[in-house]
């Protein structure tokens, strides 16, 4: 069980390279401080102005095409002409509720459901993976009966005041709450070799906290490859065990597919399914409609009736036609283009370039990841984590032409995650800026 | 202060109406069914198919044109060009998050802004209103250190876990928390002829209750037309003395502008504005983007940086360039077209013309609103309100196409709420069917 505190901490290093406001700052930039304010996220110490998009590049007002190896939204590329097409159609058509019936609102969902576990049937479609992990909570407690949640150290699931609860690298300060457990990630050291073993235990560890607590477990809530703790893929399967150990205390899966979801992990269309197991409860946002503002939680019929017992639930702009639309052009852009299949094939091209990398440099201790998701580890002279020297290759990286970001519980793992549209001439270009950052 | 189940009761009423599976529904029903499951919301014992909708009309497969009374996202009209034109436009250049600067995103921020209280100068988007009143009940808990929510007691303000719980309206069973007390609402008969006075002691009962159970208030959250209430928006004004009581307590005023925001009263754009209060947080929802998914909060500096210091807060969707340029559209149309103008005068129209049904019929006992925004109180023989009979009307104005749906504590207020571009002849057509619908 980590201490929160230490999230906190983790999250302040991830926010080293966030825009701080100060002198010298650009007119754009004091104009966006002045309207959010505190909130303001903008990345960069020098934020960018941007002006377009294509493909897997985003495009400067200064006229520098920068490669987008950092926002999985995008995920079948930016701007993509048949999304464009699609939302550009339907919301000239019908833009509606589902009070009505919309046809083009069902074959979405029949596409959709084709592609998951039969027995999750009922489809809630909201506006953000935070309103489908909010939802999926409170399913699986009315399900249950339980209220525990069990997460990952530095997991992240959302922003409403309940998935805040549950995503530790959101704290800054406080801790969480008594019904939420926090365990090591998957091949935390101190369990060594046996990954899968590890994190059984780590989950059994976590359910014997709950009884001493008097709280009945309601669920295991976790990103498959695990984003926010830094990229955690192998071996497949490693989660099984885990997922039993909550199953047999009476608790649920719920596979948070917002990050591995739509083929990114190349092996498999959805991230839980590399590990050979079926959740009861599917929750998936980002790359959903290629940046059309729309996600999903995808649950039992059974279990969903115990929720809508107790409350009415409707979500005005949820499942409306412009957003299936664009749902279901993403789905046909993946299978039309291949984009699993190159999320493997690009993704692999990508993992053995990065580790020849590593190979000659001992700063890059891992590189590890499934599909176009990977994870490359930075260390300083000693072989521990470094994030400012992270800071720095992003920064690099940036001077050459390519955005990237850090996840980890320090702060010091390059996440690798550009669109899955990826080509293999770029993914080279990647490999380069990357080894051209590391010697400054 | 009201008993939760009442609202239990309240909410069963409002569902009467709503679909139930049963033998000899279509296959397009059936089929929606079977992906939506419990969490259906289907419209009517046999719902519509929509295959197109424009300005205040949508279209069904059967050829069938309604006038649109329901709904009040597509507030400039739906499928309007000039929305349509900037999101297709938009979306084909460039979609992505606020770790960037877009002009397009602080041109939109700076005209929304405008139309707000220079104090409110931070804004937070969101997808939807839920996120906005999830983010604004948290900003006031951090501002203020207290956590008591006063709402009224069929409020509805979303769908998150924690709107939910200051959502009376939602609850089908279970109680509220003890950190939530809903009052009567404005005008409930105990006051008399004194609505601002007894309005005001309601608030001043609440603060009284909280300090009996040892909290502190963080905030009075209403929608200043009482929507869920059954419409309450007379006299202009009433809404201040409540307001400075809940001050005088240390907590805040939240405005939740979703419903009559965005021109609808007609006499100003916000509806707290008619109420002569500046509140210290506002959010804004349905109608921002007329459809496209979006929603805002705005509150001051020196309060958001209380919540900015203990969570890290990041709205993947929130403020992209596509919302932002639906949302300019929006305020372009509104001030192009003088729709809050037309709000008030063919709101007035229509006001006068269903007073005029109403002297005649005893059956329709109260007729009151602000601009387009009415509320029709519908009772029995015996003046008591008659949700029976509403279902009844709600279901002969649908044979004489115009969709309308049903509020209030009973559910037996018709809540008249049409797109702001209706013309004076669309709204004679409602009262007309009006008519038809009481002669059976």
């Amino acid at each position: 069980m980590s201490a929160p505190t230490a999230q906190g901490q983790a999250r302040q290093i991830l926010d080293m390279n966030a825009y701080r406001p100060g002198n010298g700052q650009s007119r754009p930039v004091e104009r966006r401080l002045a309207n959010l304010g505190a909130a303001s996220v903008l990345f960069y110490r020098q934020p960018i102005e941007m002006v377009g998009a294509e493909g897997a590049w985003m495009i400067a007002k200064d006229g520098t095409r920068y490669l987008d190896f950092y926002n999985n939204v995008p995920s079948v590329g930016h701007s993509h002409p048949k999304v464009v097409e699609a939302v550009s159609r339907q919301i000239a058509q019908l833009n509606t509720n589902t009070r009505y019936i919309v046809s083009v609102v069902d074959d979405y969902l029949e596409a959709l459901k084709a592609l998951l576990p039969p027995e999750l049937s009922n489809v809630m479609m909201t506006c953000s993976g935070s309103e489908a992990n909010d939802l999926a909570i409170r399913v699986a407690r009315a399900a249950t009966g339980g209220t525990g949640i069990i997460v990952t150290e530095t997991a992240y699931h959302g922003n409403t005041a309940l998935v805040t609860e549950v995503s530790p690298s959101a704290l800054k300060r406080g801790s969480l709450p008594e019904k939420v457990i926090a365990i090591p990630p998957p091949g935390a050291a101190h369990f060594g070799e046996d990954i899968a073993g590890g994190f059984r235990a780590s989950v059994e560890a976590a359910l014997a906290e709950f009884g001493r607590r008097g709280i009945r477990p309601a669920a295991f809530l976790a990103d498959s490859i695990f984003s926010s703790d830094g990229i955690l893929a192998d071996p497949p399967g490693f989660l099984a065990p885990a997922v039993e150990a909550v199953r047999a205390a009476g608790g649920l899966f719920i596979a948070d597919e917002v990050q591995p979801g739509f083929g990114r992990t190349g092996d498999a269309f959805w991230g839980y399914a590399r590990h050979g197991v079926t959740p009861d409860i599917v929750t998936m946002g980002k790359p959903m409609g290629n940046g059309f503002p729309m996600a999903a939680m995808v649950a039992r019929p059974d279990h969903l009736e115990q929720f809508c017992a107790d409350v009415g639930y409707f979500n005005t702009f949820g499942g409306n036609p412009v957003a299936a639309a664009a749902g279901h052009a993403v789905l046909d852009v993946i299978c039309e283009e291949g984009l699993q299949e190159n999320a493997r094939e690009t993704g692999a091209h990508l993992l053995a370039g990065l580790r020849q990398v590593a190979a000659g440099d001992a700063r890059v201790t891992d590189v590890r990841g499934a599909g176009l998701f990977i994870g490359v580890d930075l260390a300083d002279e000693a072989g521990r984590p470094d994030p400012a020297f992270t800071v720095q290759v992003i920064d690099a990286m940036r001077a050459h032409n390519v955005l990237i970001g850090a996840a980890g519980r320090y702060g010091a793992t390059l996440k690798v995650r550009p669109p899955l549209c990826l080509t293999r001439e770029e993914a080279e270009r990647f490999i380069e800026a990357f080894r051209a950052a590391l010697a400054g």
